[in-house]
């Protein structure tokens, strides 16, 4: 899809997704573009409310560029939000001060279940794929773009929660009680998001990913039967393209590390990490069928800076001089972190790696 | 320690923890004794404050008992907060109405770390093992009765902190930036844990159970070396008896399913899952080395009768006809349940493995 857009300059991102050999680790964070930069803040501040900050291309663009400008970043992820779909499905998305996500119109009843279609990703979401289109061109190849949505499940549970919620009780309930109706709503939502991450990768998305969010919440057997499966639907609908061109899909389900093995069998390139699991056991666990990416506490970036540093090098030598490593959080960055300790992280990723690489080149 | 208390007319629960055959599957539920019970909530109103039930012997007796006149449980647990430990260290515990725990006097310097010594047991925690003994003598012998504290790693997130955290921070941060420091303080933990648990023992209780609330708030090798070691050293320092007189001690680290078969190695006798992982697949994991207590989600007591009965037999299913299973659920139950749901889920183990043993005893 390099329609007019400029070479890639930096592609380690995109060859450790392809398990290819590169000179180090590459390395993105989730939440990159967000409220522990100031710059962010101002523009936040310029845009008025957030679902503004994501409807307009041009500042979506903005804030996505600005930690590429501060850090050695190897990727930038599209700013957007998890939940666009479920508001172009009619929901009403907003974000209210300080608090997380809120639907006007959260489901009801199975009968609003059945009403629900797909939504027509070129009317509803264009202000997604403009911003795609226009980072990409920003960004004259500096780093490949990350397009994303929530998966199935996760946009579920807000859609029927109205919100945020603990527990979930009433998304757990409707997979209990009418376990029917909970497939149909995650089978259309499982369209929806194949036709939403197409129209991505159509307008400039170089990766894609699923960010899973509450698939952890779930037991073993409900995680494979509502999340993994729509999820495994999704992999198998998108076409990506082939060879060594074929855009790579990643898929991160929190705090879910005990399915691993399933993961890595559901069709996607690349698995994300929280930090429940060593980087060394979970490439024990899924072999060579997919990269993986994580997946240091973002905890750690409140320590000081030798235990930042600490952290990054464990990280590097757990997975070793192997292809197929992509460093991230195990979660998105908070917001209160200082920015100065991110750049010691990145850095330390970067030198330790090419180190550890290096030190394998001689060895050969 | 049968010391003038009655026979154990059941003892179900304390022959599954050690891998014995049973009639049916034993069953108790975390917070069992709770605020889902309308007795329960008489008498706490009674006593005024939530630590006044617990430091009351006769207000803990009476609210122990209350679920096992309501249902055919298997268990008894002291009632009783997992952080009475750094209370009696003198940290100040109380809790706000509809809130979590809180310290006065928070942990705030490393000098504050080396100020603490193991407390008195029998000044400071005399109410908890007067309560132990007073439950027992009046269970007569129904069935067994569990003592319990939380984890050195859980009260040190607690006493750092200062209450409940969504990620830890100060805790974490000292694990990284003075893990010496951190370590004096999980001893110093270590050796109190166990001499209450010893205390608890000595009172009456027949099965002890250490509640590691945060352990999968660490990575893996955190949880390793600054959460599963403390429990491991508490395990090997108390004195349970020997044979089948030897009381057993069950560890429960929410959320680090991940570590199972590091946890069965750890000299403890049953492991309490939660619902991410399945029976069958957590037994494949750390075969006969231990029994198994869980693991169904908490939210299925929100859905119908149908669903609760189906999860019920799923679990007895799924670990199968094999000795060493504890059923319960894979957290505490929450305070909105209706108690009939939980009829429901009880009645339905005890059926549902009392016909899966009697097929089995029926192919020998």
């Amino acid at each position: 899809m390099s329609n007019g857009f400029a070479p890639l300059a930096n592609d380690r991102f995109l060859r450790a997704l392809k398990r290819q050999p590169v000179d180090r680790t590459p390395v993105w964070i989730m939440r990159q573009a967000g409220r522990y930069l100031p710059e962010y803040r101002a523009t936040r501040a310029r845009a008025g409310s957030f679902m503004n900050l994501c409807q307009s291309p041009e500042l979506a663009c903005e804030v996505t560029l600005q930690p590429l400008a501060r850090f050695p970043l190897d990727a930038a992820i599209l700013f957007s939000d998890i939940l666009t779909v479920p508001d172009a499905m009619g929901l009403g998305l907003t974000f209210a001060e300080g608090e997380g996500p809120r639907f006007a119109r959260p489901l009801r009843s199975v009968a609003e279940i059945d009403a629900l279609a797909v939504p027509r990703i070129d009317q509803t979401l264009r202000y997604v794929t403009d911003a795609v289109t226009l980072i990409r061109r920003e960004l004259q190849g500096r780093v490949p773009l990350i397009g994303f949505s929530g998966s199935p499940w996760t946009l579920a549970c807000y859609m029927i929660e109205g919100g945020g919620s603990e527990h979930f009780e009433r998304a757990k309930a409707l997979l209990w009680n009418e376990p029917a109706a909970a497939h149909r709503l995650l089978d259309v939502l499982a369209q929806s998001v194949s036709a939403y991450l197409q129209a991505q990768l159509d307008a400039g998305a170089q990766a894609l990913m699923l960010f899973d969010t509450w698939g952890g919440a779930l037991s073993a057997d409900h995680y494979r039967e509502f999340s993994l499966r729509y999820m495994q639907q999704i992999a198998a609908t998108l076409e990506r393209g082939e060879g060594d061109a074929r855009v790579p899909l990643i898929l991160y389900s929190k705090g879910a590390m005990g399915q691993l093995e399933a993961m890595a069998d559901s069709g996607v390139d690349a698995l994300g990490l929280d930090w429940t699991i060593t980087l060394d056991e979970a490439r024990r666990r899924v072999g060579d069928r997919v990269a993986l990416q994580g997946n240091v506490d973002p905890v750690v970036l409140y320590a000081g800076v030798d235990a930042i540093r600490a952290e990054a090098r464990k990280a590097v030598h757990s997975f070793g001089a192997n292809p197929g490593h992509v460093f991230n959080l195990g979660h998105g960055i908070h917001p209160t972190i200082d920015p100065e300790h991110l750049r010691a992280l990145v850095e330390a990723v970067h030198s330790e790696s090419a180190a550890l690489f290096a030190a394998r080149g001689n060895l050969r």
